[in-house]
């Protein structure tokens, strides 16, 4: 085994440097199971982050899907293959009726970008609506789409066909939880938008968001806010596409779609991350009338989506989703960590604000509650100090300064447990408190 | 087992219509083994075609990697890992000095999308030069440098910062390999396109080129150019981009990457397809300079790219490609093929040209040896011809008249003589070239 010195050098020598490593002094972690990762010497840590191992580390029914069928066949969807008719018929089954055509895709960023290129042709429009804050994927089609990116470090700002909308944020938003039109402030700015777009002539082409907002913090949306969004962007012929890369496959736990608690349908969803457990797969799903439009005679082959490797894990992974009843597991496990974190708010004068829904959670940490100044470094502290008791968070949003946590589905009580006497014990022992 | 009518029957439901399928009556392949594919029916079909499955459909020692690496640990980038730094060194090995940071992604088109992301950051331009028929990915922004699409069905034109120079096609191009001119006139349009960005003071940002043109219809540039025209975009500042997708990691025969036979070397090499050998892997590699530059503080993440499991499978297809010394071979039976197609040539006036390098090859059908008539249909209905005798090639070329063969790698002397007596058969029984 390499030293961590050499695997260092290494990395810094040959891998790219716009590629950042987790935590300030980084794990070598050698293997994982269920829940848990473990480091080089065996240190075990608790994985409350890594959503793309959706039914958990190293899943023993996921590898001997990936194995059976790569030792029978991997080839492309030039053929016919059960896999990936079963795989897209199981998906569209879990969907409202009317999405009913399957693209399967390498990953996210594939998705939103071939969803962009679906609506932009069915509209004839590259008019884009967007979430301030929002992540769709890092090709150069989806970093436009992405504000997070386009106004992050390094971008260029945003195209002149794209049109951000304040993120409906209850808690830090310019318009707040307290305030009773929350939902027409918000939805106000999509009506602007669509208004300035019809005055100049122009035609929407689709209104992209999460249903929870990842890069964003794990903001909800004003009861309402999605739902009639979506509603004023079709009424004039935009299409809503449901970016569930980060959200779906019941992670949510009330539902087994994000757009589903918001009570709405979009024309276009994409997936992808916990699609496969890890192994690269993602997939877009339209509607017929707009899969028709699209199929304009320009084809849409992709080299190793849908082969049947793929869609065989796929298929393992939505099974086990079921079996082991993970979308009730991130229902129950989730309702208990907002309650309990809720408790340790009252406690800690540094926590401003708990949020989210299931599996999917975000802790916002705040210096003062009256002028809500972020308390980033002190996040960033807790997640190295969490880390270093042998838990795995990380921070998100805007100010960096939410905790987010999005572990494996098969999260326990005890797992729970152990995460919020972490934290509580690592509060009480910095006094964070005493800043405010 | 469905039957093949349910198959077909799902798929029609729930498949993007934007999917062909290969053949006029398709194969339902059900299992792969080295050079072979195997129907529902047992029948046995030699895979002439297929270069993602580079050292063989379901080579044992790819599959026992994938398995073993998935039993231990699949993750992310964000932890310290031994396979993504070796992995990268190995590559970085078998590349030129200069070339030495790694981006590791989920297909050629991401890699090529982030090749141009990267080029366009270093030039602050997103002026780009292509060739006419290219194809480089299905993203929004590799749609827009292929002409092959955007000029294709479906297409929209060239976006106005995309410069295409006509395919340079000593057989069928507008200026032939029997004028000693070929090299200056298709360089000179080349010339013309950077002369034209200078008097409108704009910076070219990159030539994106393979070194055969794959969808072009294994198209070899005339000697000399693409080093020349690497040399003049890279004289005013531009950036050369090598899209070695298709013809990496040994399939030209003589060398391991397409550029070397061009004796130039690219600033951004992107690879993928045959890189996992069917698993989903693929990578970006460019100069020290180039990534500091692009490294703007933006950050490049891929939630799949450089898993421990990805470049544990790309480690062991590098390592079975030098074992079992397939380059040796693609360069042997690549010769062989060359040799005895064009003997075939002799006897059949269907054919107009051989070309290739390796096991990258294409047999140009004509009906008239004078006006050179494409000869499409016939090259469809040979192919299903072929299919029918198990042997599974297919077409490309914008005139989809080029018979295009490119094996997994341990193709052998005796599947190559399968081939070519089966190819013979056909033109002798079906007396094409009575049509001449």
């Amino acid at each position: 085994m390499l030293s961590i010195k050499n695997i260092k050098k290494l990395r810094d020598q040959f891998i790219s440097p716009s590629l950042s490593i987790s935590y300030k002094d980084p794990l070598h972690i050698v293997r994982g199971k269920g829940q848990y990762l473990y480091d080089r010497n065996g240190t075990k840590y608790l994985d409350a982050i890594n959503n793309i191992s959706h039914v958990g580390h190293c899943h023993p029914k996921v590898i001997e899907t990936l194995y059976e069928q790569s030792k029978t066949l991997n080839t492309n969807t030039r053929y016919l293959h059960e896999n990936i008719v079963l795989y897209a018929q199981e998906l569209i089954n879990r969907l409202p009726a009317h999405l009913q055509v399957c693209y399967f895709t390498n990953s996210g960023s594939e998705s939103n970008d071939l969803a962009l290129r679906i609506a932009r042709d069915y509209t004839n429009s590259n008019h884009t609506i967007v979430i301030e804050g929002a992540y769709h994927g890092h090709t150069s089609a989806t970093i436009e789409v992405s504000p997070y990116k386009y106004d992050g470090p390094g971008g260029k700002g945003k195209a002149t066909y794209i049109h951000p909308v304040p993120m409906p944020d209850a808690y830090r938003g310019s318009w707040r939880g307290s305030n009773a039109d929350i939902l027409e402030y918000y939805v106000g700015h999509v009506d602007s938008i669509l208004d300035s777009l019809n005055r100049g002539g122009e035609q929407v082409s689709a209104f992209i968001s999460e249903s929870i907002l990842g890069c964003g913090g794990q903001i909800l949306f004003p009861e309402g806010f999605l739902s009639l969004a979506n509603d004023k962007v079709r009424d004039v012929g935009g299409l809503c596409i449901a970016d569930e890369v980060q959200i779906g496959f019941g992670r949510v736990g009330s539902h087994f779609w994000g757009f589903e608690s918001e009570n709405t349908v979009p024309d276009i969803i994409t997936m992808g991350k916990s699609m496969g457990n890890g192994h690269p797969l993602s997939a877009v799903v339209t509607t017929q009338e707009i899969a028709q439009k699209f199929n304009n005679g320009m084809e849409y082959f992709n080299s190793f989506g849908g082969n049947p490797v793929s869609c065989a894990v796929g298929r393992t992974v939505l099974e086990i989703i079921e079996k082991e009843k993970l979308q009730e597991n991130a229902y129950l496990i989730g309702k208990y960590l907002i309650k309990e974190l809720n408790d340790l708010k009252i406690r800690h004068n540094l926590i401003g604000d708990i949020r989210g829904r299931g599996l999917f959670l975000g802790i916002e940490l705040i210096r003062d509650h009256e002028n809500m100044v972020p308390a980033a470094s002190e996040a960033e502290e807790i997640v190295n100090h969490m880390k270093d008791r042998g838990i795995l968070v990380s921070t998100d949003g805007p100010n960096h300064n939410v905790i987010k946590i999005k572990p494996p589905m098969i999260f326990t009580k005890k797992n729970a447990d152990q995460l919020l006497d972490t934290l509580d014990q690592l509060l009480i022992k910095k006094k964070y408190n005493s800043l405010t």
